[in-house]
């Protein structure tokens, strides 16, 4: 299949990543690791997969700090594809620079916004879901995908779809974007039927984006169409740009206005939150007995134990009598604890940072 | 006070510690480690404690690999009084051949044995037991310290005491000596009150505890004698030597004629079997909440954990929401476990040196 025309992809290639840390550093966060094991970093996968789609129209938007490092990561990428944020401003600043810079090249370009640290396990289900998105997405709808829930999961939010849309063969209306529920939510959301996560997928015309957020945020948008027209007022007006996600600037309003769709995604996702994520995508089997390996499982002994080891100094491991546990051994740090207080992890990092460890966050 | 007239320290230096793995190693058994972070090894603070009680009196009955590494750890000890084994023989044979070479010198001679890798709190009750000891076995009996329980062990041994002897301030014979008993059995011997732990600390003149090894094991007692007669045959004749231990050699079968008594060792004492053991005697505190660290607790985060941290290899060490872990850090190797399972290291090892990494064992 043909790349879309008329269809860029926009990364936004953010956040720290501390709930896995001490694989995520500051200076290395997450997007720019192989959590995988497949030898291609979170950011190279995301790009792979998107190629099919957009070619060469990927535009990366990433803290100044790391631009370098995205752009060494992807070799192929057209020169000026990598947009340095000067300081971190949430995602609708980062979409919405991108979409405000498409907007003035092409008005009628559609862009489809994918986290730089996802992992995705269907392709060609992917690329049909993005299909029907983006010609959904030309009548001048927002439209998300939602992945079709396999487990009532608490880390992620919902979507609440509607009413099918004629003429379209899966997309639906969005009722409403919800919070993260609790585990009973949860299992509602998942019996009901109607519910699907929110991936922070969205595909939407350049110019809708912007005329949305206009609607509800218009100094922001405002702000990022002169940033867009002159490059050269970055630097100036990047830092009073306000600070919003792209869910409540525009998804949650647009949805109570009925002017958002959603394909549902029947792909595997995961946004690898914490190490509890992070283990289910890993191989199991190798040291046996139900312990999970991120890399070399010949350095890993278990005794009578099961959880996820990444054994990542080269050093040998050995975990005796433990039942879902996290243990990751880097060079310099080394973090103990179970897939349940996986969230917990970046109280870590805090202690750290407070005891002056900055060498180590 | 001066050390004990005609009284002779023996030490066997011996056991892999397989269950201390990855900080105890066939090349670094744990009575050359320093295991309590007190500067001194399980090994030299053993002879700091006999001192008092022996002067120079003291023989150091090891294996021939390790000998040197125990001359070293000992420099003020006169040369020739660390004794090395040719190969394994188990307990009696060690201390058969220190008392053989002692009888040779001196018939009269007390000898008393101390395991180089256990831990005493309180040297002054220490010493008081021992003096009792002595002055018991002058008349010919073996004489254990028995150690009162402070909780019902499982992992060790019990002396079960009877009558006092007349004259003496605490001794009592011994009625028996009992396997390490299950949890209920425990119970009920602490709850008893004539039961002690088995600390095999043996107190006897040395032709007793030959004489006495004659009536059971004939051919071991004379192949000791010879050795010490001829120091030229211990390369040839060791190895025929039977493999046999001080308890089920001497001590059960005396106990059963009568011929052992028991002086009450009212001090702490432990054999740092396991890394529960260890554990025990690690500083609270440091890294707060209840983790307990030997070596550097600056190194060590813990969030809402409680167990023992050996943070070995200078790497920082976080754990996160584990109750009663046990997680030591070393520069080649990490051990994961719990304080209930600590007994199951050994199994690391075995499987270790199944996968042929002997370079870990």
């Amino acid at each position: 299949m043909a790349a879309i025309d008329g269809f860029w992809a926009v990364v936004p290639a953010g956040g720290a990543g501390t709930r896995l840390w001490p694989l995520s550093r500051a200076g290395a966060p997450k997007f720019l690791l192989d959590l995988t094991g497949g030898g291609r970093t979170l950011l190279q996968a995301t790009v792979d997969r998107l190629r099919p789609l957009v070619g060469d129209q990927v535009l990366v938007v990433t803290g100044v700090r790391h631009a370098s490092a995205v752009a060494a990561q992807l070799p192929g990428l057209p020169p000026g594809q990598v947009m340095a944020e000067p300081s971190p401003r949430d995602s609708m600043a980062a979409i919405g620079w991108a979409a405000a810079v498409l907007e003035a090249r092409d008005p009628d370009a559609v862009l489809g916004s994918f986290a730089a640290d996802h992992v995705i396990g269907d392709q060609t289900a992917f690329e049909g879901c993005v299909r029907e998105a983006v010609e959904v997405a030309r009548g001048g709808l927002v439209v998300t995908i939602g992945i079709e829930p396999t487990y009532p999961a608490t880390g992620f939010g919902y979507i609440r779809a509607g009413a099918t849309i004629s003429g379209r063969p899966t997309a639906r209306t969005v009722e409403q974007f919800v919070e993260k529920p609790d585990a009973a939510t949860a299992e509602r959301y998942v019996a009901d039927g109607s519910y699907r996560w929110n991936a922070g997928m969205f595909v939407v015309r350049a110019g809708v984006l912007l005329d949305l957020l206009r609607e509800w945020h218009p100094e922001l948008a405002d702000g990022l169409r002169a940033i867009a027209a002159d490059p050269g007022l970055v630097d100036s007006h990047w830092d009073a740009l306000t600070r919003i996600a792209i869910d409540y600037a525009i998804a949650e309003p647009a949805a109570a206005a009925g002017r958002v769709a959603v394909v549902p995604g029947t792909f595997a996702w995961d946004d690898i939150g914490d190490f509890a994520s992070l283990a289910r995508l890993a191989p199991a089997g190798g040291a046996g007995e139900g312990l999970r390996v991120l890399g070399d499982a010949a350095l890993v002994t278990s005794v009578d134990s099961t959880g996820f080891v990444v054994p990542g100094s080269g050093r040998a491991v050995a975990v005796v009598g433990l039942t879902d546990v996290v243990v990751v051994d880097t060079g310099d740090a080394l973090l103990v604890t179970t897939r349940e207080r996986a969230q917990d992890v970046t109280s870590v990092v805090d202690a750290l940072k407070a005891a002056g460890r900055t060498d180590l966050t």
